[in-house]
């Protein structure tokens, strides 16, 4: 592992040792902290995402090392300055140990990472990779259901746009025997090229089209947040598959309900009391996943 | 002391411990310099206030800890993203020790502090509490006046709208024997809830109209800004009770001339030089009174 | 060397024991990795400029020391809360150990300088000084060219309002025996002031039209970026020396070629791959120049 570009890029292996390496520094996090000492890392940002930041921020700080930042790094390509990417990573490269990289633009990591000196971890695209977001996913499963292989996942809401989700079915299918149910409006359904790959891989996939279709023992229910300022129109803005405490007595007590955060009303706030709702410790497993990678690129195994 | 929410939530005893707990951080700070190691405090600010994060920031290096932060919290909270400020607290108290918050609504702080795993630090909600802007005012007049009892405090200016004066007339009225006088144009004046609280607390609250009014031996002159952008008639823009020397000759040379900054043009420059000018040594106070209040809350006594 | 304000401060001397010390601190970064422990460096910053504000901030790391910070300065002067400049600075030299000043007014580092009760270290006022960029220009040249005097140097395009321009010959002319062409345009020329102080100081000054004019074995050719947005007229915004691997097919493989950076597109992509192309070393130097700089201020020699 140098750069993190993709979760393409992640087999089963690397999966199932990254959950070990994070359960260990999880466990003992004092213990870790030295492991970057003297390293800088810088976080470099082309849109804001102060959360995502603020998690790799903490994650670096926690194992000791440094950082340099910026939300504004947009400043550096600015019409008036008129810096390239590249030529700003072939200046930055130079004063850090890695680069945490945002960028608005899908291709923006992996043309960082072909000529940057030091590893690149990617901390979204544009709207395509967010690896480090569906590692996190992955994790928090992991932790509930101790196994990946033969879970059922339902996920729900924006499966056109939402990135979280595209990434976390490629990651659920390097296991065996998953089924997932993808609950959408029709506008918004799973990209076909996505319910190919994942037929090609074995896993089941199956469309829906209310909560009644999703079985009672399904074992995760990840929803999103449908992305309304995509659409110009309004009449698409509404949600439609808010979930309350009315449609979770529909399911086990050990189904967990996943969000990769922000929610606005597509998971009412009284939901926040069941013990099956995880997504702020999902959260917080972010940051020791984020520490896991980090870990892994900077010092090694 | 877990959270810091508010200045009505000190009492005679806690400020004293904190002036003394204060003084020894500034005779012995860098054995103060490990306190926090391995910690990490968030500063979320939702509006710029530089001047105050920088001064919590500073606190929190010299006392060994480590900072995320954001001026941009309201980026989290978009209408795009539309993320709640008690969804982000849930989501950053897993990546902190402490969270320093600085919010643009009076209530904030306290329904942060409702839902957050780790100590919540009111760095100013909206036009209400600002408390440790309060606490370093009360630490600077103990310092240069070794006892809060029996003072004569001035406040001028703004103290209709003025948060600073609200709150340090309340932090003096846990103190015996005071005497306010609250010098202000008629539309400015304090609040009458303040002054009805002083008369109950047994202050002696004295309004004026000009510094005529206020004795020649008064310990302490607080000048505040007028805050104009309040204001839609410009008529009432006007600083009336401007101090320059001219003014300053007509006080005692063991009068104090404090100021919560920054300020325009109520105080003029050539009063900088005045020796009863401690406004500088008042905002480099700050730093210290937060080193405690952050020991206080993250170390213990 | 108390303050850095401007490239005027330094002798012959100081650039010399500057340039020992950059190499030692290179060959042993680690063993200067606590230089700075315990001490706070400010970086405030009037303006966005992130790749110098995240140099100094590299540096300062590097040494071992932390940092508050701001790209957001001006909202502490802003409209609004009106704090002028001296008042900031007689604030933040309260939390810090020394502060590094960027501001678009030409005089503000000079001014921040006779208030502060700590060092200020320039990092670019208005379209005047630089000095650490020059003083890193220098030191490339320095570890390329093992000696600056002697040397013969290319400034290219915009030498009328180029300052690092203006300060790296202003340096150069410390140095004995020193051949500058100037090329640029004729609206562009170096200033008659500039002209007539490198005459002053012996420095020979030969003003060009053209790459050809600039003999075969120049030592460097230092191109700049046309700062266009000084210009109304858009007829003038067009580059017309651009280098290519045409351009430096015409010069010694000894020559090397920098560039202050961000480029555009005086310098095309093609040269980057050429072994004279030093600007992305050049911009690495300038991390090490700097702490080179902040252990001469704060720790001393």
């Amino acid at each position: 592992m140098y750069h993190i570009l993709s979760c393409d890029q992640f087999l089963r292996q690397d999966l199932t040792e990254l959950f070990a390496l994070t359960d260990e520094i999880r466990a003992n996090t004092s213990r870790f902290g030295k492991a970057l000492q003297g390293k800088i890392v810088a976080t470099i940002f082309y849109e804001p995402s102060t959360r995502t930041r603020l998690s790799f921020e903490a994650a670096i700080l926690r194992l000791g090392g440094s950082i340099i930042s910026t939300e504004n790094a947009k400043e550096m390509s600015s019409a008036i300055k008129g810096e390239s990417l590249l030529d700003t990573i072939r200046v930055i490269d130079g004063y850090c140990d890695a680069i945490v990289l945002r960028h608005y633009d899908n291709r923006a990591a992996a043309n960082a990472a072909e000529v940057s000196s030091v590893p690149i971890i990617n901390a979204g695209s544009g709207s395509g990779e967010h690896p480090t977001q569906s590692l996190l996913d992955a994790y928090t499963i992991y932790k509930y259901k101790k196994n990946l292989d033969g879970l059922s996942v339902a996920v729900v809401g924006d499966l056109l746009f939402g990135r979280t989700v595209h990434s976390l079915v490629k990651l659920l299918a390097l296991f065996r025997d998953i089924t997932i149910y993808g609950l959408s409006r029709e506008v918004l359904e799973l990209p076909y090229e996505y319910v190919t790959y994942l037929r090609q891989k074995g896993v089941s996939y199956i469309p829906c089209r209310s909560f009644a279709e999703i079985p009672y023992d399904v074992d995760v229910i990840y929803q999103t947040r449908t992305q309304t300022e995509r659409f110009e129109n309004t009449d698409l803005q509404v949600e439609e598959f808010v979930i309350d405490e009315a449609v979770m007595k529909n399911f086990s007590p050990q189904t967990i309900l996943m969000h990769p955060l922000p929610r606005r009303n597509e998971i009412s706030p009284e939901v926040d009391q069941d013990k099956r709702a995880v997504y702020f410790q999902q959260s917080h497993y972010g940051m020791y996943v984020r520490m896991s990678l980090l870990y892994n690129i900077l010092v090694g195994k």
